[in-house]
């Protein structure tokens, strides 16, 4: 540990243009944490590849520098890659939490414009701010859960910006991963007496429990893929009616069409054109998702385009180190 | 307790002739349990309705004698109930168990032809041995869970025999009860290397584990509404596809033709006919069946077909008391 | 199947007159199950050994009898070992439950005189009833749990009585058992504002739950080991101090007289004569009760004391399997 | 929130010349975290209070920084605070993390020398290098759990360097506490084949498992309370016999001298001396720690010590909300 050269976090404060005024009332001024690699300060002329590394649902990127008794922040971990042979880049973590507890990384009138804030804001900022080789084939994008549906998501819709992917155990196949929780969310904002009550009650809660997450995800989901501003007070259609309780087919399609299966139909030459596509998944995880990495996996192959896939034995929390895997392929891919 | 008259239980053989030869080898001679009320044997003469109870999944009659710390075997609770004022009717306790944990009270090719059992040979045997005014009016059928689901559905498919029906938790709305396990169901099989490994190795374990039980009832359910002579070996279509682990559109929409939400629309005039049609379920089901009673309610409602639904504050499991409601309103529509 | 003889099982009501008027107004008239082999009815003149089996917290005799998926009735299971060659006898299931969830076995004034109930009542009559063999030699006595605990004291205090015993996955070393439990069970109390209030809250509620067996069972316990008449309105020394909540040393001490670890130093005499002493549990007893068993077999080994020992890989629960193991050996100790 | 005036955080690189040469191995240079309230860049002559915050069993001082969705680090916590009024004072999160989880802030032979990191090397380089009012009275110590512990220990221990003293659900009253857990070490080091073979393993293995926590902190508490040279190779004695399975009271003896229950009987006069005891913890600490927090109290009232304990609707984890009330009331006796 005492020979490894360490890097540096930077947290800046950016004031989003895009995310002003949006619909939760969510903060416009986000903290983004930047990684910088141990040469940066050492070589003042080099420039390094970037990768932005998306944080899973309730998360942002200051967690994903979380100190951990046996999981170390991801700053430490990239430090030790790199001393262990992995190429050098800079790490960009965004904030794109918001009331309902994530984004998706996209856009959405019901929680505001994250992708465009990735996208059209952060990307052009950090490269103006910091010694990025400003070019997709040397920009990169990652994430885990949530986090590796943003990747792989963005990756299909910016294949201009982006010219590498590693999505870890990312939504997919929402048919296994999230249909599940539809009754759970009825019976809970039915209990509650809408989803209005459910919310307030939730974010007075000192103590979250376990089911309140099942409940909080499935609203989450629904405010970034069912969003509709005519539906007060939140301006979010939910899969099923709170009325009668049943499943809502209407809304569900809505939710498929942003099912990365569905969305790789039109977006297939975005991956063709990636120099990495990595995939992987826990071979138990609670949220079924290695059957979506499969799948998806198996239309890649269809479609004759170049890709990685893995499976681990483990379930889909606490998972930061298969990062150990996928950022030195990253760096490798990014030219690092 | 001193003071209530004691029915009786008669334990008999029953060698079904339809029963046998059926496809997983389960044994075509059943014992039936039948109560006989207080009255019976003091009254040699007198005839008493009769009441079909039919057991929930892993379960058969005889188990509904099974003797718990805090809650009465069916006998001792229908004693009870009488010694409170409930009319007297015998009650018959089928055993319709499987293989795969139940046949749902239905015919299939892959478990057997235990509604012709139920329906063509149960029902004649117990009115030619015992003393059952013999005539729909007379006649109910109740259950809990997949026994609340043949209640149900036998009172629809055959208002000629049955002119009351309890139905308790009862397995109605296949979107919410069952749809969340098919992902799990494929990974379980998928994991066994196939249906036929996982079942020799849960029929191996000397402890069955709760996963287990998800698994077969999955099974079980493919085999009563799925069933299909053409899938070897066991003749079962499952509703995910083990190669790709896909959701199967295709057998589930088989599975949805005998969801109660489904059938009712051809059997309205059935269920008009009854006597008494009472259905309940608690409102922390967790199997959702709660939703699946509202529902169905709604639209017996739209139809105009008299009904009682209550609701009670538990779960799904070990909720026998709520026959202390509906044995007493069954004997009272049956004319005891 | 077809060719397994079927013993038959026999419900004898018994008035007991050593239970009349017990503290806890529990019933003096009991339910006895008695098995009788299948020879018995064919061969009149024919005497069988005997064994007493006793169920475990929470049970009484008639709950051995049962019926599960897939796990069959004591008398169908014997009748299957004794299809495949073991000896023919006679089993005894006594119903010493309580309000508190069982009695150990043992006399306490806080629940009744079971050991009397046992040892002076039960068994004469059994052997003046039906074709014993009334002699130690013939006469055996099995357990699981809080039956295997009564087994294994009934054995070490009546030699004289019982000539072999088996323990499964009995209550021993009781620091390891109960004593974890102590804190709960004086939180529970505590916050209901004391044994009565949470007592008849308990028995009120439809649906027990899992918390409340760790209660009960620390009640029952304290029914068994610490009953004090000077102690209103149970006459049960609890071995916390509700006031303050302090672990009391002093009823401890109580309790640990009962633990078959500190009867053993004066009773091996007893043990040594049985023609089998048969312990066995689970390595992942819930309880750890494994380990207690250890500690009994090291020291009957210390004592010279022949037994025989076997550990499975299981837990607590759902473990009547076990008898497959020990009935054949009680029947072939006992001369059958 | 934009009116928040915000503190800083420094992390520091301590090269310990105590921990130096530790048992286990672990670095003896650490990082440790320092708040400086805002008005400590504001006012570069200003002196201030001072609160060293010890963080729970598995933690260090940087994971009290831990972002969180809906629980902000400590330092965001301690800014509200003072917003709304609280004193200012600068905190101070030490790292006493060790290979078996923590050092409950003590010397050990098999840890380190951690009680002598804290008293002996943090406070007086603290107070050196940062605007401290370097006097007992306005010095504090907190923390929870193991934290909580430390930090009544410390305050006990030395009076002369403490002042003020909070303990949020600290370990107290090992009889409750720890003691249930002795079964469980002993069967999973059985299982695993002893203590070295199961460090290993857990240190080997990706994802940590609930139970293994159990274990580690059992292992843990005995580095702590019962260290031992002369036990090869870890210099720790267990509470367990892992040969026999036996509890060992002559090691529980040497646990209980840590006790704070007993310490207290030679440290009244310390806690006598603190400006502010303050002790809470929540009913439903799955420790049980709201025992031995009433038990401690209710010695503290029997010794005439001024204190303050409050209770809180909640369990053990996730409870850091509580350094909302302890933390005004330490600024305050601290003269903030």
């Amino acid at each position: 540990m005492n020979d490894t050269r360490m890097g540096q976090v930077v947290l800046e404060r950016f004031s989003s243009d895009v995310l002003r005024g949006n619909a939760p009332g969510d903060p416009h001024v986000r903290t983004v944490a930047i990684y910088l690699p141990p040469s940066h300060a050492a070589e003042p002329a080099r420039r390094f590849p970037v990768c932005y590394v998306l944080s899973g649902f309730t998360g942002r990127g200051t967690m994903l520098l979380n100190d951990g008794p046996w999981s170390p922040p991801l700053d430490r971990r990239m430090d030790a890659l790199i001393a262990g042979g992995a190429g050098e880049m800079i790490l960009v973590m965004p904030d794109c939490f918001t009331r309902y507890g994530g984004s998706q990384y996209l856009d959405s009138t019901a929680t505001g414009r994250y992708e465009q804030h990735l996208i059209a804001e952060l990307v052009p900022w950090v490269d103006e701010r910091y010694r990025t080789r400003a070019a997709r084939e040397h920009r990169g994008i990652a994430g885990k859960s949530s986090g590796g549906y943003g990747a792989l998501i963005q990756a299909m819709r910016h294949p201009g910006v982006f010219g590498a992917v590693a999505s870890h155990s990312g939504d997919v196949y929402f048919d296994y991963c999230y249909r599940a929780d539809v009754p759970k969310l009825c019976s809970a904002l039915q209990t509650a007496g809408g989803l209005k009550p459910w919310l307030e009650k939730f974010e007075a809660a000192l103590q979250k429990k376990h089911d309140d997450f099942t409940v909080l995800n499935m609203v989450g989901m629904a405010a970034c893929y069912s969003p509709n501003p005519a539906t007060p007070p939140f301006g979010i259609d939910l899969p099923c009616d709170l009325e009668t309780g049943a499943f809502r087919e209407d809304v569900w399609r809505r939710w498929l069409e942003w099912d990365p299966l569905n969305v790789l139909a039109s977006k297939a030459d975005a991956l063709r054109s990636m120099e990495l596509v990595y995939l992987d998944c826990g071979t138990k995880d609670e949220w079924h998702l290695h059957h979506g990495a499969r799948l998806f996996v198996r239309r890649l192959r269809e479609l004759g385009i170049a890709h990685e896939h893995q499976e681990f034995d483990d379930g889909h929390m606490n998972v930061a180190y298969r990062y150990d895997v996928s950022l030195p392929k990253l760096a490798a891919a990014l030219g690092a």
